[in-house]
């Protein structure tokens, strides 16, 4: 009998997720039966959309989470033993995945392809949903031109850092907001962001009018709220925005802030929302072309890794409380 | 030797304009000279843009808005006298216009054409800006189809009441959001909106879930703030929101609501913001289209006018806290 350790999802997050909200136990697994796999988790994912989702979960469940496993046993010829697979498994050391194994439109189950040199984690960073959603959130909506002024806040996170070097890559001037001075070196030392601006600690308004005195032509926005407001009022006219999270108010459904309507009139800006899974025929491209800009070096990628899967809750809650550079991924 | 009434901005508004913040004083104007003619104002517009830009307005100079005016004198072929004129020349009685004069893109300066048995003040209304600005500020951004659902805020001014109209005429189910039960009554009644919604009196969220149980496709925007972030709550996946004004902030640009991002993401919305001028290839199409809506029958025009051109302070302010029903003008 093979046993899986689970966190089930037992109370409903009130603000930050506190450790109580989620229960670590151990079940048993039922044999395979023909057309399944034992997969068994390498590394899990830690990701903002888990708590925006959190509302609308089921409890006493497993909760959600996507990870890369390797196929320790196999009845189905698709899943190989010793190949690495990944889905939306959630918080679980084993698993059983069979054809039937629903994932998302943005977070298929799929066998990895062989990453080379690179570590697999990045199936679920620079190669996987991050990264597809950091290339077509930006692209598709805010069709950056050369010569262009974006801003990325969240900047240091999995989306926001890739989603900045990719408009580096297209020709832009790219100014990321995210909440430490050491994420800022790593953005524009490591990155070759053009400028940083630290939201806890500089005027978010003044910094852009200083770095920014031509105005903003695209906005990538992870966080929502009155940063995104205040980096509207700074557009230019026809600006495009790519609303990718609300990470601000992910804790607090009621937050509040000024009004994006002013700006949206006065500059007639467009604002879209996305979910990556819109693009599912797009996917393949984007990884194709993250994987071709990393292997020729133009794409740099970070990990904040947590050791330990009965870790996971607490690399979630720092997560969400803006602790990890680059992705934040836990090593099983 | 002309005088002319005239309205100087001398005091920016801080919350409602109060009357003391323009001042009504008698100007003459000098002879005429070669190219310009002469106009008295006949009908002169109060909108809501001109509180959004005031902050933007020299002091002491004319309050800005646009007239209907009848040519008296003219050294200019292009301006017959005895001819209607529209045109920017502010809040006065009379004015000396030319080729020079310079209007907004979306407020250009031009002699009316014959506009038959209907009333010349509906180049103020529905056959001006506001029809303009309703007719393709819905149809150029929110591409409506037909049993699509419609939800409009300022549902009962001069743009949102045709607006909902266009959009019965496309075949959608029309839901008109304003402030009295009056303004309502002649939406449903004379106007043929599916439903009312009275924003001041009732819960607007539980409203637009009982009328609306299929959700909202698409929303034009006057209000801004908190309503329009209840709408956005409501509609469906790939909803279209254009953004027209946020009337509900001209008076405290420091107006908070609770987010848009969780439903710009949730429901991968598309908003945009916008001012007429941009359509100014397509402005003629849309003032032919309405007035072959109106002479069909199929477009309703109501009209709130205040007598006295010394009336216009008062007109104006009535008009911010919602007292019109349709397009509120003065007649000179």
């Amino acid at each position: 009998m093979v046993k899986s350790k689970v966190f089930i999802f037992r109370k409903h997050f009130d603000g930050l997720p506190k450790p109580g909200d989620l229960e670590l136990v151990e079940e048993e697994l039922p044999p395979l039966k023909d057309g399944e796999c034992l997969v068994e988790a390498v590394y899990l994912s830690v990701d903002p959309y888990m708590r925006a989702h959190a509302p609308n979960l089921r409890l006493d469940t497993p909760f959600i989470g996507s990870q890369v496993a390797i196929i320790k046993e196999s009845k189905n010829s698709k899943f190989p033993v010793g190949k690495y697979i990944t889905g939306m498994f959630g918080w679980r050391t084993h698993s059983i995945v069979s054809d039937a194994t629903i994932g998302w439109p943005s977070m298929p189950t799929y066998v990895l392809p062989d990453f080379g040199k690179l570590p697999i984690s990045l199936a679920l960073g620079a190669l996987g949903t991050p990264g597809n959603t950091a290339y077509l959130g930006f692209l598709e909506i805010c069709q950056p031109k050369s010569g262009e002024t974006v801003v990325v806040s969240g900047a240091a996170g999995a989306v926001g850092n890739q989603v900045g070097q990719i408009a580096k890559i297209k020709g832009c001037k790219v100014i990321g907001i995210a909440g430490s001075d050491e994420k800022g070196k790593w953005l524009v030392d490591d990155l070759k962001f053009d400028h940083f601006i630290n939201y806890k600690t500089q005027n978010v308004d003044e910094a852009l009018k200083e770095l920014a005195p031509e105005g903003i032509d695209c906005y990538f926005d992870n966080v929502g709220g009155e940063i995104s407001t205040i980096v509207l009022n700074n557009m230019n006219a026809y600006g495009r925005v790519s609303v990718c999270g609300s990470i601000s108010g992910y804790n607090d459904r009621s937050t509040k802030a000024s009004i994006v309507q002013f700006a949206m009139v006065g500059k007639q800006l467009k604002m879209e929302g996305f979910i990556t899974g819109r693009w599912k025929d797009k996917m393949l491209d984007a990884f194709r072309k993250n994987l071709e800009w990393i292997n020729e070096g133009k794409l740099k990628y970070k990990e904040t890794v947590t050791e330990g899967f009965e870790n996971m809750f607490t690399a979630f809650a720092e997560m969400l409380q803006g602790a990890n550079i680059g992705k934040a991924v836990v090593k099983a």
